[in-house]
């Protein structure tokens, strides 16, 4: 690898003809940056980070000249989606090419249980449609409505939904691939199965995503409610009873010890002071059977909402 | 209760005017057995257990009548689904009167995740309707095709399914049920949620179950899969592997050590000499990373079949 500043930047920029180019400073710094600053630690150490220019390819031919060009000019290369994660992963922390996957964003198709999609495909936009056919993602981060299924795939681990499939790296829960290489002919490779956890959690160092294959869930009217009990582990063996219940279909099971639930301002009328809470989404048809496992463990309903409010 | 001799079954089945009422000795006796002959111990002890009628009831208000004319004369009243239970739960052992419930076979409502229906309604017909907006019964028994769901409550346990959501007693696998009890002034009631379990594997004898409100699980296309093993343990690992994988969406696993393969004659040609095999459901989008797991396990598929086929 050359350092960037070596690096005749128009030159390479000139070789990727007809891929849109972001060269604006302001939008680079922007695009050079995630939500690292969540961290103080990171804040630091990153903040003046930024590549030298973004990319914004929107079909894997452009990706592999992009690889070409980045191989030929010994360019550091970084990928990202939304830049959403908070760890830095995507932060370029040699300058260099920045490839945007943002507008590689269709859906080639979604049957019953299986999608694939491109990696730019936003989460929240993903299920919008997938829901017209009863399915939708089998979990999904707190950044879901601006976070791409790439990046999530790349940097994320796993979220609401967990509860029920699991994490990301367990088996099952992506079934294949498309990467780019950067090989000195960069070449497209597709992963299957097991053979996926070589790009799964790699943020994009072990080949570009350019297309996945992911399984999906089916959708229940899904209903948010709140518990709150006085009593820090009858709440946690509570969730647990929950998490048990093969009968009891739910999406989410958070159990927060006060005074966490005192910085969750939003929800503030239903979280009472020095209670302990859950946080959780159950199926509507769940709802009732629910709500004697609720009096089991003698917490109270603050809030519930149906899939339709 | 007088003994069925001394009723005047005659005035008593005039009292049921509009009731469909069986009368013929043939079709009393087969109405009168279940699968009990599968037991040699049941054999000697039910085969010559009769009722004296039968009666078909078709609503609530019909078998409202029949427990007020049972009542009044003191019959014995035994009732019955499809009879494909092999314990001889619905065999009258003091003759009286049966009430057959397959009349009662209206599907009230089907919505996303739960139904109504009537006792009578077979399991196989409301997959059938269920199917239509992406949704089934949890779990289904071995006499599916003619196995009443009332029946299913009333006796059954589990099945088919029960890998992902328990079996019928876990709570949230059947949310409500009406049924009309036999007090000298015989009511409609509704037991919700826990209040269930009085009736749930009661085969009918704490109240004549006449509708049944049920959650459904979503369909996935089901894959028909064998594996089979050198070792058994090995199986026995492999079949608890699948059950833990979140990831690997399942409806059945069923591992049996040999000889029991050899009785599966049907199957032969998928059951080799002396292996041991796993029988599964695997939902289609399931099937790649659940060879991964086979392979893991050095398992061999002799036999699968998608949904389509």
């Amino acid at each position: 690898m050359t350092t960037p500043q070596a690096i005749d930047w128009n030159s390479l920029a000139s070789e990727l003809t007809g891929i849109e180019i972001i060269n604006d400073p302001t939008q680079v710094a922007k695009l050079s940056l995630d939500y690292y600053h969540f961290s103080p630690v990171l804040e630091s150490q990153l903040k003046d980070k930024r590549g030298n220019i973004v990319v914004r390819p929107t079909t894997v031919a452009e990706v592999l000249e992009i690889a070409r060009v980045c191989v030929k000019y010994k360019a550091p290369l970084t990928v990202r989606g939304s830049g959403t994660g908070n760890y830095g992963q995507c932060i370029p922390l040699n300058g260099g090419l920045i490839l945007d996957t943002t507008r590689m964003n269709q859906i080639n198709w979604i049957k019953p249980g299986l999608a694939s999609v491109q990696p730019g495909v936003k989460l929240a936009a993903f299920d919008k449609e997938a829901h017209k056919i009863g399915w939708e993602l089998r979990m999904a981060p707190s950044t879901y409505r601006t976070a791409t299924i790439g990046g999530f795939i790349g940097g994320g681990s796993g979220g609401i939904g967990s509860i029920t499939y699991g994490v990301l790296r367990d088996r099952g829960n992506l079934n294949a691939v498309q990467v780019v290489t950067l090989e000195d002919q960069p070449r497209v490779i597709e992963l299957r199965s097991d053979q996926v956890q070589k790009v799964n959690h790699a943020y994009g160092t072990n080949g570009i995503i350019t297309e996945l294959e992911i399984p999906l869930g089916p959708v229940y009217p899904w209903a948010e409610v709140i518990v709150v009990f006085d009593d820090f582990m009858t709440a946690a063996r509570f969730g647990q009873a929950l998490g048990d219940a093969d009968g009891l279909i739910k999406k989410l099971i958070s159990i927060h010890a006060w005074p966490i639930p005192s910085y969750f301002a939003a929800l503030s009328n239903y979280l009472p002071e020095a209670k302990h809470c859950a946080l959780l989404m159950i199926a509507e048809s769940s709802l009732e059977p629910f709500q004697d496992l609720v009096r089991e463990y003698g917490g109270e309903v603050t809030y519930q909402k149906t899939a339709q409010e």
